[in-house]
């Protein structure tokens, strides 16, 4: 039952987050709650999805005009102040620090972005803002601990920076690699988190080429991923590719056939795309955002568990994504799953009301979980609740025991097959605990 | 900015529960965590909505086939097993238990309903229910008492049971009253709650009346009601009227114009129908209904605080309610209730993400409260958060500091003008705590 996640095989993981692709320089400073993080990329192509919130923080309304063109030299961003909800002071806020970063980089303003987060609904503190760009701008280099810095700069509620980096080896053997960095630990609903993240390669490719398949590897990472529901206003995804590799990862040029709507590998629509960006590239980013993914749902708010769901047999792409965050959302699984109680009866009952259609009789349910530790595979081990719609795991039996004892594990996967079609997907989340609540609860307006 | 939601003026309210009508008797009885109640209302018209989950307990297939012809004279309930995702079993189970009240009080079996809440994926135990089953239709009573045994005897995670009555005045000054029990606290979401509800009236009602003013009264209240999220797979209200108090509900006949859309008063397709049901019969059940939802959001799972959220100024009826019930849906603002925070950025992204069409810089946002004494009217005092787009609680600002001092109270309303329609809307709730987490990470398979 299970579905694998492996590294691909052209692909490996290297060191220096947003620093690993040749040139990109990187920098990150803090004072108390604020913290600014700088990617310099000069004359890159740049693409980027946003939040679809319908109330959308002055800086991301701003990067999205800016980005239109295709091209991005730096980003300059924020933490501990979303300048959302913050009228005509906030749009000027933003261009306050755009200009500060453009003198003191030489660069032009319309080649910058901005993005921020934090609490919504107060005027953004722009002297210790200036002062942290000044002081970005002066430590700004292309060094493992420059992406660390730049990591720990964008952190809120997170308890661990993020950051994430891959070389692959494209189609015709020429070498590109790609770098992230991200933050996002709550308000991390699907269709996008309360996240940032910065993405840099160092492959030539067209802003069109970019942003298909930025789309692409979104879809199923970063809008898999489900920490409580609630829907950021300021949620930034950029990718910026500057070319310094001189590997081009379209093949054919630009095509107006798919627009990464999600459809997965094997899919005819999906083949027919993939012959235009190098096929490696989208596997290695694909691998980099569920990485980044897991990343955040490991480090959600207040979290003790990972849970991973995976949904296969299902009639199309589209139900099996609705059943997976049906259950990675249902805060009765999240609680359950922290109580360390394999209830695969909300399980069910989730799946029930997510509104495909489905067969209960049909429905197999089962849990393997891990240690947490990386470097192992997963476990082998399954404890089978339900198959083909009978009860395995009543009440003192063995199979009620076993998934007991594998809850107790730090990764859990929920495998659920519902035996009606051949379609797949996974979402990511995490369990629900008294921390959650404490966190925010007391996080301050 | 508030809504009223005062005792409509035809109506009381009265003692008595379920039993408050005129010949209705009840009984309940409980072993351990096991509960029966009995309902018992001969020859009476029946009425019903139910769990839109896919996956259906096996009482809630049996009694929406049972009530289609739209008589009834008993209810058996059970509580402490869901008779849920049970297969054949689980029908026998309900048949057996049918059998039992059929024999024992000598009506029809299919006059009978069943009802089960509780655990799912388990097997009834019979042998227990069977001995309550016994015990139940000895006690049967028409008093008070017996309908505090039969609220009681249905509670799952309730704290406190839940039962209320009224009596109205129709049009043409006969008098009828209402009673109602329920039970509900967690798996509660939009559309249905894990929820029990059983509603007698001494009213004469066709079966399609019946349907009509249950409808209604639903959307409105159970519909709008938000614990967790989760929708249960065994939700019944059954509303039964035994035409002992000789008074007639519908005014002229039937009509198939209307079918309880969720309409509110005043609009043109609901007045067309509000000639053939007495409008003081449908206020007086909306009212009572409301107030029963109000009890199962005061005792939702590991609440401290009950949260009304009043929307006015939408576009629609429909835009309305999408907009309170992701409000209350949300996790972030229920978790800043339960941390005293008048935290309205996250009312603001709730909206935001909930889909509707609205202006952010025309939106009010405010708070009241009150101590959770019903007997006294809900606080005038209000702390204006948002006005018109433009933040009025600053930090350190007396609007803060007032809205802060209003959250320490147990009931917290939160008032929303989009100021953009005059449709309204009112959803209820509760807030996130470490209680919530607790029940359900402890609450047994």
């Amino acid at each position: 039952m299970k579905i694998k996640e492996d590294l691909p095989v052209h692909t490996k993981i290297i060191k220096g987050g947003i620093c690993a692709p040749d040139d990109i320089k990187a920098a990150g400073s803090e004072n108390g709650k604020y913290g600014v993080a700088i990617i310099y990329a000069e004359n890159s192509s740049v693409a980027g999805v946003f939040t679809s919130n319908k109330v959308i923080a002055a800086p991301v309304e701003y990067t999205k005009n800016i980005i239109a063109d295709g091209k991005l030299s730096a980003i300059i961003a924020n933490s501990g102040n979303a300048n959302c909800f913050t009228g005509e002071d906030g749009v000027k806020d933003t261009k306050i620090a755009v200009n500060m970063v453009s003198k003191l980089l030489k660069i032009p303003e319309n080649q910058i972005a901005n993005a921020s987060t934090g609490v919504i609904g107060r005027k953004m503190p722009m002297d210790i803002i200036a002062e942290l760009i000044e002081e970005s701008v002066q430590k700004l280099d292309h060094s493992p601990n420059a992406s660390i810095d730049a990591a720990k700069a964008i952190m809120t509620t997170d308890t661990v920076y993020k950051e994430f980096a891959v070389e692959t080896k494209l189609k015709n053997n020429q070498s590109v690699k790609i770098g992230a960095i991200t933050k996002g630990t709550g308000m991390i609903a699907p269709n996008m988190a309360t996240m940032l993240c910065f993405i840099t390669t160092d492959a030539i490719a067209t802003p069109q080429a970019l942003k298909k398949a930025l789309q692409i590897a979104v879809d199923d990472s970063f809008n898999m991923l489900v920490v409580d529901g609630d829907e950021s206003t300021n949620d930034t995804v950029l990718i910026m590719a500057n070319g310094k590799s001189n590997a081009e990862i379209a093949i054919s040029g630009e095509s107006e056939g798919f627009e990464g709507s999600g459809e997965s590998e094997g899919s005819e629509e999906f083949d027919e795309f993939y012959g235009e960006i190098d096929s490696n590239f989208q596997e290695a980013l694909n691998f980099l955002t569920k990485e980044l993914t897991k990343q955040m749902a490991r480090d959600g708010e207040g979290a003790t568990k990972f849970i991973q769901t995976e949904i296969k047999g299902a009639k199309s792409k589209e139900e099996a994504k609705i059943a997976a965050k049906s259950i990675i959302s249902s805060s009765l699984v999240k609680s359950a799953i922290f109580g360390g109680d394999p209830n695969w009866g909300r399980i069910v009952a989730a799946i029930g009301y997510s509104g495909i259609d489905f067969d209960p009789n049909k429905v197999s349910i089962a849990i393997s979980a891990n240690d947490g530790n990386d470097k192992k595979e997963r476990t082998a081990e399954i404890a089978e609740l339900v198959k083909n719609g009978n009860i395995l795991a009543d009440e003192n039996s063995p199979n009620l025991k076993k998934a007991e004892k594998l809850m107790q594990n730090k990764e859990i996967t929920i495998l659920v097959d519902l035996n009606q079609g051949n379609s797949s997907a996974i979402s990511y989340g995490c369990d629900l605990t008294y921390d959650y609540v404490k966190i925010n609860a007391e996080y301050t307006t």
